[in-house]
């Protein structure tokens, strides 16, 4: 993997900032662990509220924190007046989220002026620290120049 | 599409019981709208908690919710004594969840005895009752054999 | 599905001139068999030298012309100084391709001024005409424009 | 990535013989340049029969190569009296196929008794001997139990 360089000096505050605004993340209980230029840790810490029937993180969440992963992957190497879009993504769950402890992990295999593609890796982290994997998938995420993700400041 | 048959006659108290019992689906507060051999569509009222930061409904949260779909399409043509798994989902993004009403509709394309494949399509139901593509995706589910998905009653 | 029209009045005879360029659709015997604005239907007739070792036609032919048909589809919309290509795409393999003659059908689900998402659906043709389903699935075209996809003409 | 052990001793012979047996793999000139247990690269070396209208590789010819690695790499760890199915790939198109001999590469990184999921990358190899990322993937395979991919001896 080339090393990868944020063309904005101020990523990780924009990438945060951004990932803070929305609900949706607030709700699952999800938050950025770690994030480097093209790369991207969103941690979600099982709580009832995220299972499905058999006591496992559901499914969908393992999808919600991958696909956000990747996001901000991208994110954090496109300039400071753009914004992100997901226009695909594809998952395979390879084993049941069964861990108090789920890390979504995504890095840019391809970075490109419209559009950058990520590997997104999801494991379990067990009891005694291992990790298992969870499932793995890619996704294409699109830069859209000009269109801030921030709104304006007063 | 030739017309599917439910193999148990009581598939969908099967598919509403089981989707009940996933905590994760009562958080974002998605339900079943709609039930019939071979689909399912689940539907998503938009509220602040499940939004991203321009106020669409999240995009993970679409995906949470075509997964489902796809899985209940899958289920509700399984014997009674199984339960059904994920094994990968495809989705496009296509244009933003901007509407206080999503439904994820997902159509089984192949049962088989093993695998069977779903199309997902989500739209975002306009004011004026008009539906907008919103996502549309493929998913593989399989189906576990004497694994029923409902714990043993007393 | 809304109808969607060609911006190029030409671009039957674009799509059809562009695949002709193709050597590598000469070598497996593709031919395109219908074209209108926003669908493509690629041909292929078994002969053994595209078959896999069980006789049926082999699966990366399948892939082959569900993506060809793709790529046209979505070429149909674009304007005449553009060119198309393949971002990703999906497929879902259903049944083995046993047939003498298989059809790979693409419609555009979506299209967009960067970016065009195509439905892929390969059939088998029987002897008595009927189409069984071999595969189905999703891709994603972008439009490069001020790059004609023909040489330049002396 | 765990190691991975073949249960066949014999994986080497029965998934080169698999192989040597596709006439499809015969016409577009690919062949097994590496075989390990879980792992497989297939190699294409650029004539004009595979090539599109701009005298690149086809994409269609890029997804052949990868979809029959991820195929072999999964085959490499199936029991003697198996048979190997494509379920599923999806594939990212990361640049063109601009070289005269490409390398597609597929690991394992799930073995299940039913599916098997395997990574795939598509490199181009240049003249100097860099290797540029062409494509990359997943795919999803299933065993099939108790056919035999090879015909029986006589």
């Amino acid at each position: 993997m080339p090393s990868l360089t944020a063309q904005d000096p101020n990523f990780e505050a924009r990438c945060r900032d951004s990932f803070n605004r929305q609900p949706a993340m607030h709700l699952i209980g999800a938050t950025i662990s770690r994030l480097e230029p093209g790369f991207c840790e969103v941690e979600l810490i099982r709580r009832p509220e995220v299972t499905q029937q058999h006591g496992f993180v559901h499914g969908g969440m393992v999808g919600m924190i991958a696909d956000s992963a990747a996001g901000y992957a991208a994110y954090s190497l496109f300039p400071a007046d753009a914004t992100v879009l997901t226009v695909e993504y594809k998952l395979n769950l390879l084993a049941p989220a069964n861990a108090d402890r789920l890390l979504a992990r995504s890095q840019v295999s391809k970075f490109g002026r419209t559009l950058t593609i990520c590997s997104m890796d999801v494991v379990a982290v067990q009891a005694d620290g291992r990790e298992l994997a969870c499932a793995t998938g890619l996704a294409t995420l699109m830069c859209l120049l000009g269109r801030p993700d921030a709104p304006p400041q007063k």
